[in-house]
């Protein structure tokens, strides 16, 4: 049997093993991005969101007001808008909408609660260029995903309008790493151990409580939060932090979409252009967010 | 705020209760299907399935050679071909197929196994009727969604060829009834209490463990099985019997498709024509299952 596309990515990755040095771990999740050849009918357009570098997408399927507002992963760490810009774009294709990327800022140099400021602030810049809020996808992908759950509930507390609908890849939920697979898929996940988690945890907190709802969302109450997407890979440590979500955002009555990818493994989203799973997630992943966001 | 559609179902719900005896709790869910006008143009044709009662719909939507094979809830000792052929025709509607919907044996009068050997026997009528594997989707709802999956399991075990994909609506996957939700959920369940599930897993157990795989297949290896749908509402005991087989089928690679429905009751699919949600679960159900199936 030949290698399926997903076992061809886990090559290249293990070509090109993780080093140990910060900017050279920065510097392998952006080659990555800058890899992948940007369709050309792609406009990019960079902003300022209210301080947070960031930048716009649009393909030609963009219509009406629709944005998705996203969270690039990298474990608080890395990644950027180099990195995802390829996969971002894709979605709002899929998704007949406007992007807009943050580049918020990194742990160690700036811990939490830094990215998650960047976060509300990128929100904040679409409430006042007047995006309604129920034209508004919030997303995000590993610690991203986990950032936009943050980001919610923070909206939630101060009172603010709450995005349209969430979709989250791979989200990174619980800081404190307590979920089964952690290790029952340690051995197919080429990508997250629990001590590169713990590594970064550590790093993002900052001395936080990995615990705090706004670190590890999953120990929230999740009241009130909007419709949410949840995609995660059947290969990944993560795994649990995906289906711990979807049962404690059910159990206080919140519309879930929990789909479970056979043998993805994290952020295979990333890998779209050679993974037709990934085209396939992205596509589902526009789907849903049409189907909860205002058009108009 | 006046009531919303699944409280005017609770009310009616509470205004006729459960009685003791169990010919008048089959006579109640009967009452319930006999109930909705079928459309007219539901065509509905009566037939033996290998000796097991059974009956065909189609509506115009139907085309090609896919077959929904439905296996009714009621707690495996009530329901019928009555009480869900409303339902049952409009999510073949939906899913542009042929439904055959199984009037498999109940406890007490049968208990375990015969109800599985009686869905056996409906898979193998339609492979012998030259209807593909790959163009029948294996649905089930409550009771009749554990089914499904005991029959997956059963046919695996006998080498035979798997059905394209599993729909499960409120399944109950676990005669054990281990899962929190059964005290969490307890007060806003209108329908399924703990003493009213231990009664009914009592008959239907007959002094089999409830336990065994292919009565509780949470308990299962579920290596193998064809992609699944799972719909369950909020407002259930039985919530944790489907985010726990989503899973446990997930950690071994299955694909999975979880879908929590904010304040859904248990199988609310039934009273879609009152219900904007039961109409877009059917609708769900459907969209899937045409995604799954071979359309030929």
């Amino acid at each position: 049997m030949p290698p399926s596309e997903i076992d061809l990515i886990r090559a290249r990755l293990a070509a090109h093993p993780r080093r140990a040095d910060l900017a050279a771990r920065r510097e392998r999740i952006d080659d990555l991005g800058a890899g992948y050849v940007l369709p050309p009918d792609v406009v990019v357009e960079p902003v300022s969101a209210h301080g947070v570098p960031a930048e716009w997408t649009r393909t030609p399927a963009a219509s009406g007001g629709r944005v998705v507002l996203f969270l690039h992963g990298g474990g608080y760490v890395s990644g950027s808008l180099t990195s995802h810009r390829h996969m971002i774009a894709q979605a709002g294709r899929e998704a007949e909408a406007r992007t807009l990327a943050l580049d918020y800022r990194l742990a160690p140099e700036h811990p939490f609660p830094a990215a998650l400021e960047d976060a509300l602030a990128g929100y904040r810049f679409l409430l006042d260029a007047n995006v309604a809020p129920t034209q508004i996808a919030l997303a995000g992908e590993s610690a991203g995903g986990g950032l936009a759950l943050a980001t919610v509930l923070s909206l939630r507390e101060a009172g603010l309008p709450l995005p349209g609908c969430l979709w989250l890849s791979s989200p990174w939920t619980d800081l404190a790493l307590i979920g089964a697979s952690m290790e029952a898929k340690a051995a197919v996940d080429p990508l997250l151990s629990r001590t590169y988690l713990t590594e970064l945890a550590n790093l993002y907190l900052d001395g936080a409580d990995a615990r705090d709802p706004l670190v590890s969302p999953i120990y929230a109450d999740l009241t009130g939060v909007p419709p949410m997407l949840i995609q995660v890979g059947s290969a990944e440590t993560l795994l649990d932090d995906s289906i711990r979500l979807a049962a404690a955002a059910g159990a206080v009555d919140v519309s879930v979409r929990l789909a479970i990818w056979p043998h993805m493994i994290h952020a295979w989203h990333l890998f779209y252009q050679e993974v037709a799973d990934g085209r396939r997630s992205l596509a589902e992943a526009g789907a849903f967010i049409r189907a909860h966001l205002d058009g108009a």
